[in-house]
């Protein structure tokens, strides 16, 4: 698996979802994290959550830092959700030492009573994909700001967030390769 | 899927991780997570996790809560572990609001730098199963004692955890029936 | 599972075949079957079956009972023919209270050796699907007249085969979650 | 696929239910419908269904038609499990020429109330396996004696069913070999 | 498993990679290896490997022989991979008749350091595809006629490579039929 | 995945075609190739290959090298038969620097007609393994001597295997990380 942070600006419109964005963009042929900083403007036809698109949902931020996660190793739903869930549950580990009275319902962090986060997992016939972002910062929804996190702090914040998942990913590959089948009564 | 609170105390020696344990117990006929309370003890033969087996690692506590897990949804490796991590996560943050903290290190969850908790995972023919184990007073090691949590308490927090393990289960099997297939550049 | 009977007309066009029909037809967030009257006039776009492709073949009926299930479970095509065929020998249960010379062809039925149903599964990358349609009137193919149901009783027909499809499926899943892994000589 | 019938009388006892078992007896390197008849004693140690387990059932009978379901295709508990109720459903149809008032119900046939039938489907690491019992004769349970089998025609309706099963695997292979994918909303 | 050689001229354009092209051209209903003589024009639109596209590489050859390969047993990434390495060796093994000092690396065969084939797999939500080519002549690259095959005997090369597939196919398919599940420490 | 060439001497008895036998011999976390050389007797309730058990066949050498691979990423059998044959092809590639008129038949190599290697492949509910061995010496079949490798050969030939087999799967992995799904007639 490639942990990768990219220095410059990229605006997630979606596309960014689609399988093998990853290669196409730098040549990763590897499970990855990409963290990456920008506004998110999602377009109608890269909704991939029906509900955000059925109710119209503008998915609309000035300034985010995101993830993009693609594992190849099966294309099974129920576990791009488990890792998606896994994932925002690191997040609010990593935000914790900033504010330790975030809430995460599912998907969702939530500062203050206000959305911190957007998040969509779903599969291809290739690969499963996972997109989370943060509000840098925000006027109406909960954002780093509110944590505490300055703009010098982000860039730092990106790379432990997109470390730890990578940390758990390996620590979860060596540990399954220790445990004996069950038993069965 | 089933959310059991044993009321009378059974001992873990490792037979319960057994597939279909549920069943032979309370005619379980769904996956389920099913919480007592308890001391550890378990059996050589019991053992999955060969690092302790090799080690001859005691696995042993005096009281303790237990949580056991067992989805018949899928016997992939790759899915139960990501669902351990997941419930290590929500116990974590239950337990946050009595002490904020907590370290998480994988399956594991430590206090004061001291380990609370044991846990394994791994997969039968037919079914996954999860036992996560958490010291309720302990010599040596981290328990619910150190994190403030009085006995009178203990009941209810086995209830709050396996609930909040339900809970996210219902919301991702329910989210992952909104979402449509990945685009692909 | 839900069991849903639209009480409005609507004409299959195939595009009720699509993943995510029901999300976004009524909001349905689990597996599904849901039944509904109207005509069937196949756009050649929306044809699953290559065969009815190449061939031209017009799927059209001026009345038909249709049913479309959905599960999110598996993408396999093995098991979604599977429960294609299962669910046309239920309906043919069904059916078998009216007159009990129908014949089960795969799936297709037939009466006084006139075809009766038309009916195609698949599978995207996120759900599997089966279409099912019987004729209530035709000129040339059989019908539910054909069989001695009348106009009245159509709707309690629906009901009655969505409720069998349900029921068996609930009744494997219970059945599974009791049964140990094979010896292996 | 292989299916045959075997010409001696040979009693189930629950052995032949374990993966690899008609390699074992007659070099089937194919997945197969084996069927014979004979008397039906299964052994505790054999029970694959824990209900009669722990029920301590006696699966008896002194005369019975066995079929043994070998598919190496796929470990998937759901895919077998569909296959059982399918082939229930098959046997159903092929006795509906003798008595057309036979009720199923899951993998259960009764006639004139009378359970006719025992099976149970499970898998290995393997293959899966499914075994179906019909009464010959029976003092207490259903029989085809009661649905006006005669001894002599024990035989042919042992080929007639096994070659049901047989077919309608091959026209499942045949079918799904020219659906396109599904498209999505 | 059908194994079909075309005797009329085709060229590969790409659009036979496409899952279910088989049945269209020729109501293949069954796993298939078909094997074509013709020229080499891939579309960038119907590029599979996107290493390909990104570098505008022109996959262009005035004769060659093509196999197309497809199964639809599973859609699983890593078995269309291992058996396209697998197809390689073999046609290198069949090739070594005639010049033995061919190199395999992956899926690329080379003759006196000059690429042979050509080749892609990839999967679709029903099937796995693999196309394999190699140049009959050709100016730059590597062929057949440096390897010594003259043109009358292009048809036999192609039915030996073809028939070869089959035969491994159906041998593993035996194989696996008789090998028990493994023990665990 | 790991590529380990064992320096001590031992004997395969069939006890290392068990899932984990990598970990509990060298605390190996990962997919892994391992080799050794050794003297070969696998006792009968290690046989995975029912025939050579139903046979009582002798599996038997005094000096081999032995290859043990074993995946975690999947339990298919039918992934880790074409991972055996590959492997089979991948030896006599290796091998024919010294010999190129080997011949492979499945997951066998004769030389002079001799019949050179043993091997097996199965799957439990946690791995899938590979066992191939190749006789160094012997009297009866073929050998490494036959091919004219001597001793002094013999390591470097083992390790040139493991790594031939370890690059061919990270360039596998590589590869179906830049394919982009299959289109659909």
């Amino acid at each position: 698996m490639k942990c990768i942070i990219l220095d410059k600006t990229l605006e997630y419109d979606g596309s960014q979802i689609s399988s093998l964005w990853a290669y196409n963009l730098a040549d990763v042929q590897a499970d990855s994290i990409i963290a990456f900083r920008g506004g998110c403007d999602v377009k109608i036809e890269h909704m991939i959550d029906l509900e955000d698109k059925k109710q119209g949902d503008m998915i609309f931020s000035t300034d985010m830092v995101h993830f993009i996660i693609e594992h190849f190793d099966s294309t099974d739903l129920k576990l791009v959700y488990a890792r998606q869930r896994l994932f925002t549950a690191i997040v609010a580990e990593v935000l914790s030492e900033y504010r330790n009275d975030l809430i995460r319902k599912g998907d969702d962090l939530f500062v203050d009573g206000k959305k911190l986060t957007v998040s969509i997992a779903s599969t291809s016939a290739v690969s499963q994909k996972i997109h989370f972002g943060i509000n840098v910062m925000h006027d109406y929804y909960g954002s780093l700001e509110d944590i505490g996190i300055c703009n010098d702090d982000v860039l730092k914040l990106m790379e432990k967030i997109a470390k730890s998942y990578y940390n758990e990913f390996i620590d979860i590959e060596l540990d399954l390769r220790k445990s004996r089948p069950l038993d069965v009564i």
